[in-house]
């Protein structure tokens, strides 16, 4: 494998990460942040420019050189370290001026690039010089909170964007490969994004920036202030997560606006070249869409079930409101879109509701979460509708040898080496979460539940699990090795685990 | 489908059925117990002779009739049917003598013939005339008990035997496919014992009998009354685990009676095809076999690090006895050898150790648990071994899309085919437990845990879970519904799932 065109590669991104430093420098100088805040998030910034030019210069092509030429390791090599690198370095901002600890900042990093919105902020964690946070996340300076967000925001464009942007500079001639291990449900058979590549940035920043404003103005309007409302206009759109309260959307009662971040999660977690066609074509033609129809399927089902339940089980009413049709359908719709959307905002303690039935409907949707080519994470629909009808024909097969029979997903036939794929790809995932939550069962004192949810949450990147990582908990009191451990899960999950897996093959490293 | 041959078939088992409770009613005629009980043994074989004959009469070929031409289909709903019909026959002795209702009934019976072993008779079953047991199994007349046992021991011969010795009668040509539905390890490449199928029968026959014999005296000489023995003989090489005890083996302390039942488990979870090779070639060619030797390291490497986690997790000993390394070490390796052998004995409750890493070590193991072609259940060693490798080969193939890359067993090279259906098999059997385990969460007010362990534990015929379902609990808490549910259950795992599954194809009962 030849590290060159990598880390060039990689040195770009460490310059967008020191614009966006900048950035969060202006909005803490904005909002009033002590010059201690401002002044560490530029040298933050002024750090990872000196290491991405270090990058850049020592790896620039020579004028006699022709272009790099690489392969399918090069461009493993280059999405799985762009990935690390920039958790890394995101996390420069919480361990200079947080002073949390370097496994915590860069599981807070990491949770953040790769839209998780899992955190280890809380009153009790130790931070440098034996001090805490006096009240959580409400406790972190605006500079903070905004990097926050940003994160989520630039992960999310990072893994509808990162391929489409950065690998053509590496001419993978098979890099239609990687694109699928990136991002399944973007390239579909006759919707290819590749052959108009530029013009498909265009659009598709075009309507990331107009969903992450639509939602901005939703806050605003709905009474947020100006700063709370970026924040988590940046980690809706995302699918990310993290918020500036410690309550998450249960900060924010308003039915509208709970009811307005719904409908925006759940576009979020759609197929970007579906919300694309429908733009372009000026047709509606998301029903058309197998993966779509499962989805909203999905996400109306277990709605109505965990309203119903909630209905039935709580004639108390929830959470001190008082018991109405609205509050429950709107308190079921939130938590799961929430999860089926991987974003992990909370308006309500799902864990505590004591409904064994509704946890598990949550649970099980963490599992295929999204739709392919979303900003969501998990294992996405497309893949547990290819995985169903593939056991189907399977047993089918038993009784009739003989027959053939095709697997179709929106009418368009897989092939057998696509079917294979997908399977695998499935029984990794299950794998990766049965060894995560192992090794989590060896290095912590939590539960069962605790470490599965722990390692299914991380690698799906929804953000809250259940037990001592439930939506009012935190990853805070895990020690530093299960950190690390979660934080390699979730860049895992995020760039579809086979990047990172392939890491790990030792015939990867052979020149 | 025509359903002439399978009744046919299945008439002939009735007739061993009728046998076998003749034989439970002699049993319970010595043992002494009162008139009522053996009557009624009898009586129960007596329906079944009635509707045996029937079935056997209304079938019979006529004179001009040449043989049953018959296909796959006909052969599925054999296998099938036999174990459904076995099952509610079965179950006549627990409603007619003990008065358990209906779905306790069947629900005991499936157990012991899936050589399962979970059982629901407790102290608070409810029993016709409002009566309970006052001293739960203990309280069980003997015939009853031997029954028990016995359903177990027939299970386990049904299991190596029933596709041997029945099938042939159907002519079915292509039943390649049905022997790989029904024991996958059974049918290796080179180690087919079809073509020398009745000197097989009696050599297989032979190696069970002579297990069952071994056992029975081992536990006489470790001081156990005959028909103890005889009752935990039958259902130790079954791998089934009804006990005769409320306590199970806890009851019997003697270290040299665990530290043997500990290795007649295992015996039990190896291939038979195995144990008759070694037998016939008088050569111990087991380490050969690469599904033993993981077998094996699973087996040695969990008992090695639970009996740790026991001694140091227990410095006060454990259930009332002194901490003593043989101690820790003999109650790991029963609990390991329990469930890999999906047996179902204890001798110490493994859910109230209160360590969490052992629980998940032996959950996990509840996964694969045996060998293909022995009488334990599960998804067999084997195949946990070919989707390992299948996945290592696909993170490869990402890779290096151009390199050919086989999946090789103990030296031989797997089809695609058979790499397939293994995928697609591993991923059905988790779908099975995910519904399962959702239908029970519906249908009862347990835990997330109890409803997942007990779908698991039913499926892969293991006898004891987790939570309320847990070694020293038992189902009888269960509804109706629930007991049904996992009745299916456990056949569906007992037979490979393919055979059960199908029937649910509408295809399957098209003519």
């Amino acid at each position: 494998m030849s590290i060159r065109p990598v880390i060039h590669v990689i040195s770009f991104l460490l310059f967008i990460l020191c614009l966006c430093m900048g950035l969060a420098a202006v909005v803490s100088w904005l909002k009033g942040d002590p010059a201690m805040v401002y002044s560490r998030m530029g040298l933050c910034g002024l750090i990872t420019l000196v290491f991405g030019s270090i990058a850049f210069l020592s790896t620039k092509k020579r004028r006699d050189e022709g272009d790099y030429t690489t392969g399918l390791r090069e461009g493993f090599a280059t999405v799985a370290f762009a990935w690390l690198t920039a958790s890394c370095f995101s996390a420069l901002p919480f361990t200079l001026i947080v002073g949390m600890s370097l496994p915590d900042s860069l599981f807070e990093a990491a949770s953040g690039l790769t839209t998780t919105g899992a955190s280890v902020v809380c009153n009790t964690l130790p931070l440098r010089g034996g001090t805490f946070l006096p009240n959580g996340i409400e406790s972190l300076p605006a500079g903070i909170l905004f990097w926050r967000s940003l994160l989520n925001w630039l992960g999310g464009v990072g893994i509808v964007f990162f391929v489409l942007l950065i690998l053509p500079l590496l001419h993978i001639n098979r890099g239609n490969l990687l694109y699928n291990a990136e991002v399944p449900g973007l390239k579909t058979d006759s919707d290819q994004l590749t052959p108009r590549l530029f013009n498909s940035v265009r659009w598709v920043l075009r309507v990331y920036i107009c969903l992450t404003l639509c939602a901005f103005c939703l806050y605003k309007l709905c009474g947020m202030t100006g700063f709370d409302a970026l924040c988590h206009a940046f980690s809706t759109i995302s699918t990310g997560g993290f918020s500036t309260k410690n309550n998450s959307f249960a900060a924010f009662p308003s039915p509208v606006l709970q009811w307005g971040t719904t409908l925006l999660m759940l576009m979020s977690a759609c197929n970007f070249t579906l919300l694309l066609r429908s733009l372009i074509t000026r047709k509606l033609c998301f029903w058309a869409d197998e993966e779509f129809r499962f989805f909203s399927l999905m996400f109306l089902s277990a709605t109505i079930i965990i309203a119903i339940l909630l209905f039935a089980g709580h004639p108390e009413g929830l959470d001190g409101f008082p018991r109405t049709v609205e509050h429950c359908l709107r308190t079921a719709a939130f938590q799961t879109a929430t999860v089926a959307s991987t974003t992990g905002f909370t308006t309500s303690d799902y864990d505590a509701w004591n409904l064994p039935f509704a946890s598990a409907l949550l649970l099980l949707i963490m599992f295929p979460c999204g739709c392919g080519g979303s900003t969501a994470g998990g294992m996405k629909c497309s893949r547990l509708i290819v995985i169903v009808k593939t056991m189907l024909t399977e047993i089918r097969y038993c009784l009739f040898p003989h027959t053939l029979t095709d697997v179709r997903l929106s009418g368009s036939r897989l092939s057998q080496n696509l079917l294979r794929k997908t399977s695998v790809f499935v029984l990794l995932y299950l794998a990766i979460i049965v060894i995560v939550a192992v090794s989590l069962l060896c290095v912590t004192d939590g539960s069962l539940m605790t470490s599965f949810s722990a390692a299914l949450t991380c690698l799906s990147n929804v953000g809250p699990g259940f037990g001592a990582v439930g939506p009012s908990q935190n990853f805070g009191w895990m020690p530093a090795t299960a950190k690390l451990i979660l934080s390699l899960t979730m860049i895992t999950g995020r760039l579809e685990i086979y990047t990172i897996l392939a890491l790990f093959l030792p015939s990867f490293w052979r020149r």
